[in-house]
């Protein structure tokens, strides 16, 4: 049932011409007559010849291919920000090959190493290894090692002694918007839940949180602002911790949308009413406009992250000069649940 | 800085042997001398070469990939299907390509071209023509040709004069579990919103409720059953109309879960009470346990539905004997938008 594969030596024998002929026409090469090139196509179309990727990209040295390293697609931060990624890379004429690392060390190396083997011609990264505060030296290695034959682009994270292109989402200015807008809501007493000591995205926003708050003129508590992790059930996790604190804050903030998520599915659990609290996500995922109270948080601008990424991308293949960082601008959006009720 | 890349000819000068001795080692070929193997691998090592995946491609004529076409990875039941593929394919040590049609044709095509170019060992297809009753003879066409060179499988969905593979979740079963819960749980008004006529996971639905509903003596309702579509938008239209109705339904079914979600943010919109009505949705996504309240359903063994994909796939490549029709089981997730409210 499978069809043969036509070489370009049944185009080259079925048109009367050399097979450095039929190579020369697939690379538009101007040293074939045109009227030679008409016939190879005519053969190669009446043969249904579809020319290999694997043969052309050793001839062009050129694959197309993008390699994109994140945690997991199933968490729509990830999944929003990659779609657009493709849809763009797509128009420009690039695949992108997904990997999922599940923030997985071992992961990432195999993928990386794939990508190195499938010559990709540029890596995207985020997620794990690059949002470690402490960089592991053999983490830091392996990069170089890539970098060394693959140009690579990092999205929100970095690492120390690796100098490549980064694009970030300003994710301090977002904690300032969260904090200015709870406060002319009338809070005084603000916490935040989730995320990791020592992971860079959850540093940099419980930095921005103290310093935001304590210029404010308000009182920043330590035992309100708990690491609990990033998923639903972190998040259920620390809002048992809050419920259990005397005095406890007026308004939760989340390191993103999921812990809040688990944070008002826990109020429920415990009969505890949604509103005597005002809550705030980070990252603007669909469920957001969805769960009750709808979830004020921050945009991440997918639109103009992903047109970033891929605009560097396409840069860097075309050895055309990159900006080092790219810092893309957040939107608060505000819902149903950080708004006051009557 | 980017290194040159090292080739078996650059191998082949330091080890002193010829180029067909180093891809010999390459390929495992038993005709080299294990001195000489030993030799060639050490000075692989000490010039860090790896090797080109185009070039062993072309050589083991082996791609190791498989191509995978599916509508939209932020939609959460198919982020769920992808990342079980995208696992178990790489402990196989399979590659997977993804790609997103957006439920466009001509996206499809595009893809398809792609896959067979790159030689892809097998496509998995899910959603849009594969989806469609009535198949347009130039899609029917355009597969048959493709599936001439490269194996195919459709998962929940099929094409008339297309013979390939099938992995489907048995969503008339699906149905009938969640329409003997709702008449377990006292409703005899049942309506069933979203999908679009034509569609085939749409049409199975509508069937098998409407079969269901008699033959538990209830009366079927063609205005309670109402076509608007996938998206959480649909579901608010839908609600919309429903709520116009006299009489009313007493419990409502999602052809998916974001219909659902649609539906009780309408309520709310609306200030009708939730509680009036009982809500099942059918995937499982999820967001289904973090909306209020939340969402009865019917989740697909995403597992298993993952795992029987991957297990064809092996065996298609393989060559083995694989399954016409495989049919996954369903299973109803109960929470509280179904239950009776005391």
């Amino acid at each position: 049932m499978k069809k043969k594969n036509i070489t370009i030596y049944d185009i080259a024998k079925e048109a009367n011409v050399s097979p450095t002929t039929v190579s020369r026409v697939l690379t538009n090469n101007p040293l074939v007559k045109e009227s030679t090139r008409k016939l190879v196509l005519e053969k190669m179309k009446e043969m249904d010849f579809t020319p290999n990727e694997a043969a052309r990209s050793l001839t062009k040295k050129q694959t197309n291919m993008i390699g994109f390293i994140l945690p997991d697609i199933t968490n729509p931060f990830f999944s929003q920000t990659y779609i657009e990624v493709e849809r763009r890379a797509h128009e420009l004429g690039y695949t992108v090959l997904l990997r999922n690392s599940m923030n997985r060390s071992e992961m990432e190396s195999t993928h990386l190493r794939e990508f190195v083997q499938r010559r990709v011609e540029c890596i995207v990264f985020m997620g794990g290894r690059i949002n470690k505060v402490d960089s592991d030296p053999n983490e830091v290695e392996e990069m170089l090692e890539v970098m060394e034959r693959v140009p690579l682009i990092m999205v929100n994270g970095q690492m120390e002694g690796v100098e490549c292109h980064r694009i970030c989402t300003n994710e301090e200015d977002g904690i300032r918007k969260i904090v200015s807008h709870l406060i002319e809501q009338g809070h005084k007493h603000l916490s935040l839940i989730g995320g990791a000591e020592g992971i860079s995205t959850t540093d940099v926003k419980v930095k921005a949180f103290q310093e935001e708050i304590e210029k404010k003129g308000l009182e920043f508590r330590d035992e309100w602002q708990i690491y609990s992790g990033y998923d639903i059930e972190n998040g259920r996790h620390a809002m048992r911790e809050l419920l259990q604190k005397d005095p406890r804050p007026t308004a939760i903030i989340g390191i993103n949308d999921m812990v809040i998520y688990g944070a008002l599915k826990e109020c429920r659990e415990q009969n505890v009413p949604i509103d005597n609290f005002s809550f705030v996500g980070f990252d603007d995922i669909f469920p957001s406009d969805i769960v009750y109270p709808s979830l004020t948080t921050i945009n991440h601008n997918y639109e103009m992250l992903s047109t970033e990424i891929v605009h560097s991308v396409q840069n860097i293949i075309e050895r055309k000069p990159v900006e080092k960082e790219i810092l893309i601008d957040t939107r608060l959006v505000i819902r149903e649940s950080s708004l006051v009720k009557k």
